[in-house]
C-alpha cells in the first residue's frame, strides 16, 4: 500500500473543499448572515492540514487499483466529515449524526434531509448544502485530476473507482484531459440550465442551489415544497436537466465530437429514455384516469419521473398519494436508475442491460447447449469479467440492501414501506420515498443508529460499495495483502 | 421435435392422474357425498384418452433437453385443466378461472386459495385438492418414470426439468432407479409423518390431507384456520416435517447409504438450518418483546418460519400482525425457499450460496486481477456453466416478478403490501402473503385477470420458469429450431 500517496490525496481532497467553502462565507457576506466567520475559520484551517498533508511530494508515485478504492473510500470519508462541521459549529444543525447525514446526503446527491423545516436553514448553510451537490455529483477527485498534473499513469484507477457504473472507459490517452473533460462538459451544462433558469426569472440565489442540485442530480431544495412553488417553466427546464445529467458522460463526449449518429445509438442512452417514456406515460395515465387534469398529470409525471429515475429527489407534488401502479414504477426506476458516468445513481441501466442480455444466451444455451454466442453492447463485446463483475454486483447489493432494510426494521420498527422506501432512497441516492419518508416527510423519525446506517448506505450508493468494503477490509491492510 | 415421445409422455401424465382421481371416489363413497360419479366418470374418460395417446409406442426414442422442457411444460398444463374439471363439474367451485387458480395452487404445492370459506367444500373435494400437493410435490413425471421401464438414457431431462434447483444430479447410474429412490423416500417419510399424526389423535382424514400438505409442502388446510385448532403436538410434529421435506432428498439418500457424515457436510443443508435457526430466533425474540408468551412465541415462530421457508404455507397464527422484522424475516424466507431437489419453492438456498460465493471471488479479483480463484460446493467446483445459469436464472425470476407485480398493480390497485406478497406468495409456491391476503385472508378478491396471471407465476415458480418459457417460444417450435 502506498500510504504517502493516499495521504497526498486525502490532503489535496482537504485542500479543494476548504478552498469551495470560501463560497458559502461569500453568500454569508451579501445576506448579512452570521456565518461568515464559521466558513471562514473552517477554510484556513482545514487548508492548512491540508496543505500539511500534501508538503512531502511522495517519491513512489505508483498506484493500483486497490489504492485507488482506498484513496476514494477514505477521500470520501475525510469530505464528509470536514463538511459536517459548519453545520455543528453554527449550531443550525447541532446534533453530530444528523449534521453528518445531511453533509453525506448532499455529497453523495441523496438529498434526504433530516430538517423538519428547511426554510429554517440559513441561506448560507442552504448554499452550503446545494454545492455539495454540485462537488459531489462529478466527483472530488475527479475535479482534483482536472486540476492537478500527477506523474505516473495509474490515476484512472481513481477515476474508476470514483465514477459511476460497470465500465468506465477514457475518451482520451490521458486521464488528465479525460478528467478537464467531464468537468468542463459538466460546467458548461451547469452554466446552461443557470441561464435557461435566469431567463425564467427565477431569483439567482435560487437558480444557483437549482443548478446544483439539479448538476449533482442531488435534490434539496431551498424550499419546504421543494420545487413546487416554482412556474411551470421552470419547474420543466429542470426536468429537462436532470435528464440531462442522467446520461451517460460519453454520450456529450460524442456529441461535442460531432458524432451525433453514434451518441444516439449507444444502447444506453435508448434504454434509459425508453424507460423514462414508459414510465411517465404509465403514471400519466394513470393519474388522468383517476380524473386528474390532462396537463397537470403529463407535467406532473415527467417531471417526478425524470426525478426519480436520475436519483434527484426533487418533488412537484406529493407522488407518495399517487395509484399503486404510480408509486411502484416510482420505486422501480429508483433502482433502475440513471447511465454509466453519469452524475445519477441507482442500480444503473447499462448494468441491467448486461444482466439481461444474459438472459437470452441463457436460454438459447437450454435449449442448444453447444451454440455459442457473444454478448455485444454498442457492438463491442461485453467481456466475460465485465459480467462477471456486473453479477457480483447485483450480488452485493442485495446483500447491503437486505442488511440495512433488516436492521432498521430491528431497529426502528417502522412500516414495511417506509422501511423499504427509506433504504431505497437513501441506497440508490435519491432523497425522498414512500410512506414516512415520502415528499412531504423527512428523515428526522428514524433513530441515530439507524441514520447512521443510512449514511453508510449513502456513500456506499455513490461509491458504488466496493470503495467501502475495500477500505474496511482487513486484508487490505494485511503486509502482502 | 419428437413430437410422438411428448403426446407418449402427456398421455401417460392423464392415465396416471386418471387414476388417482378413483381415491377422492372412494372418500366420496365413504363420507357418502354425491361426488362419487363424477370422480369415476372422469377418471374413465381421462384415462381412455390417455390410452388413446399411449396406444402408439413411438419407434424414435431420442431425446432432448428442448424435449424434456417441452414434455414438462405440456404435462403440467394438461395435469392442471385436467385437475379441474371435477371442481367446476360439481359446481362447488363453478367458476372455470377460479378451479384453474385453486388446483393450480395445488399441483404446484402453493396452497393459495381463492375459497372464502375452505370448510364448505366437501371431503371428497378436499381431499382431491390436498392429494394434489402431494402429487405435484415430487412431480408427476417423476412418478411416471418410477413407474415404467423408458427405452433411451436421456429420460434425465424430464427429471432435471421436474426437479428444482440449479444442478440436479443422479443418486444412481439408472434414471429409472434414481426416480424410484426418489418416491421410495417421499412414500416412506410421508407414511411416518402420517404414523406420528395418528399418534397424536388426530382423525385419519385429516392427518391424511395434512401428510399430503407437509409432504408436497403444498399447504392447503381443511379448516378455516388452517392448523391453529390442532394440539401443539400435531402443529410440531407438522413443523419438523415441513422441514424435512424442504431438505435436499441427497440429503436421505446420503442417510439411507449410512453416509450420516456426509449428510450434514452438505453446504446447502447446513445453510438451510441455519438460516432456519436464525429466523426462528430472531422472530421468536420480537414477539417475545412485544410481551407475548415465551413458550407460545418459540413455537408460533418455529411452525411459521418452518411453514414459510419450505414455501408449505400452513398457518397457526396470523403472523400479519406480528411486529415488522418478523413479517420482514418472512418475506425475505419466502425468497430464499427451501432446498435444491426438495418439494419446496422459492429461489433455492443452493442458488444463493453460489451467488454469494461469486461475491468473495469478485471483491478479491478486485484487488488481485491476477490471482485464480475456484469456487467450490461440498468440496466440488462449481462449474462455470452452473454459476451462468444461476445468474441468469436470477435475472428471468426477476423480470417475472416485476412484471407480474407492475400487470396485477395496474389491473386491480390493491396496496403495494398486499400484491407484492400475493406474487411473492403465488410465485414463490408459499400460500399466504401479508395484508389482503394475510393467512386469515384469500385470494378470491382480485380480479379474473390477476388471477389468471398468478396462476402463471404458480406454474412458473413450480417448475422454474424455463420449461415454460421454452414451451412457450416460437422458436421452440421451428422446424430447425
Amino acid at each position: 500500500m502506498n500510504y504517502k500517496m493516499i495521504t497526498n490525496i486525502v490532503g489535496w481532497v482537504m485542500k479543494i473543499e476548504a478552498g469551495f467553502m470560501l463560497l458559502p462565507a461569500i453568500v454569508s457576506l451579501i445576506y448579512k448572515e452570521h456565518n461568515t466567520w464559521i466558513f471562514a475559520i473552517c477554510a484556513v484551517f482545514f487548508f492548512s492540514l491540508g496543505m500539511f498533508m500534501t508538503a512531502k511530494k511522495p517519491e513512489n508515485t505508483s498506484f493500483y487499483a486497490k489504492e485507488g478504492f482506498v484513496s476514494v473510500g477514505l477521500g470520501w470519508i475525510v469530505l464528509c466529515t470536514v463538511g459536517a462541521v459548519p453545520f455543528v459549529a453554527s449550531r443550525e444543525i447541532p446534533h453530530p449524526v444528523d449534521a453528518i447525514f445531511e453533509i453525506v446526503s448532499g455529497f453523495t446527491t441523496t438529498g434526504a434531509s433530516i430538517l423538519p423545516n428547511v426554510e429554517e436553514l440559513s441561506k448560507s448553510m442552504l448554499f452550503w448544502r446545494s454545492l455539495s451537490h454540485w462537488l459531489g455529483g462529478m466527483g472530488v477527485l475527479v475535479f482534483f485530476l482536472a486540476l492537478i498534473p500527477m506523474a505516473g499513469g495509474q490515476n484512472i484507477h481513481l477515476i474508476r473507482a470514483e465514477s459511476t457504473g460497470p465500465d468506465v472507459g477514457k475518451f482520451v490517452p490521458k486521464v488528465r484531459e479525460t478528467a478537464m473533460l467531464l468537468y468542463g462538459i459538466y460546467f458548461a451544462l451547469s452554466v446552461l440550465q443557470f441561464l435557461f433558469l435566469i431567463a425564467g426569472k427565477m431569483p439567482v440565489f435560487d437558480a444557483l442551489c437549482d443548478v446544483f442540485g439539479t448538476a449533482g442530480t442531488g435534490g434539496f431544495g431551498i424550499k419546504a415544497d421543494s420545487l413546487a412553488g416554482y412556474s411551470t417553466y421552470i419547474q420543466m427546464v429542470t426536468a429537462v436537466f436532470m435528464l440531462i445529467f442522467g446520461m451517460n458522460f460519453g454520450f456529450f463526449y460524442l456529441i461535442i465530437s460531432k458524432n451525433i449518429k453514434g451518441a444516439f445509438a449507444m444502447e444506453e442512452i435508448r434504454w434509459y429514455l425508453g424507460i423514462f417514456a414508459f414510465s411517465a406515460l404509465i403514471i400519466a395515465l394513470s393519474l388522468i384516469c383517476r380524473g386528474a387534469d390532462i396537463f397537470i398529470s403529463i407535467r406532473d409525471s415527467v417531471f417526478q419521473v425524470s426525478s426519480i429515475m436520475t436519483s434527484t429527489g426533487y418533488a412537484t407534488a406529493d407522488f407518495d398519494k399517487w395509484p399503486e401502479v404510480a408509486r411502484f414504477l416510482l420505486c422501480f426506476i429508483m433502482f433502475t436508475g440513471a447511465c454509466t458516468g453519469s452524475t445519477g445513481g441507482g442500480i444503473k441501466v447499462s448494468r441491467f442491460i448486461i444482466w439481461f442480455k444474459q438472459i437470452g444466451k441463457q436460454l438459447s444455451l437450454l435449449v442448444h447447449p453447444r451454440r455459442v454466442k457473444i454478448l455485444k453492447m454498442d457492438g463491442k463485446k461485453i467481456e466475460h469479467d465485465t459480467i462477471r463483475i456486473v453479477n457480483g454486483y447485483f450480488a452485493i447489493y442485495f446483500i447491503v440492501f437486505t442488511l440495512s432494510l433488516f436492521l432498521v426494521l430491528l431497529l426502528d420498527n417502522k412500516d414495511l414501506v417506509t422501511t423499504f422506501s427509506a433504504i431505497s432512497a437513501t441506497f440508490n441516492n435519491i432523497g425522498p420515498g414512500l410512506g414516512g419518508v415520502g415528499p412531504t416527510q423527512n428523515f428526522a423519525h428514524f433513530s441515530d443508529a439507524s441514520k447512521l446506517i443510512m449514511t453508510f448506505d449513502m456513500l456506499a450508493g455513490r461509491l458504488e460499495i466496493f470503495p467501502l468494503i475495500i477500505l474496511f477490509a482487513p486484508r487490505t491492510w494485511k503486509k502482502n495483502g
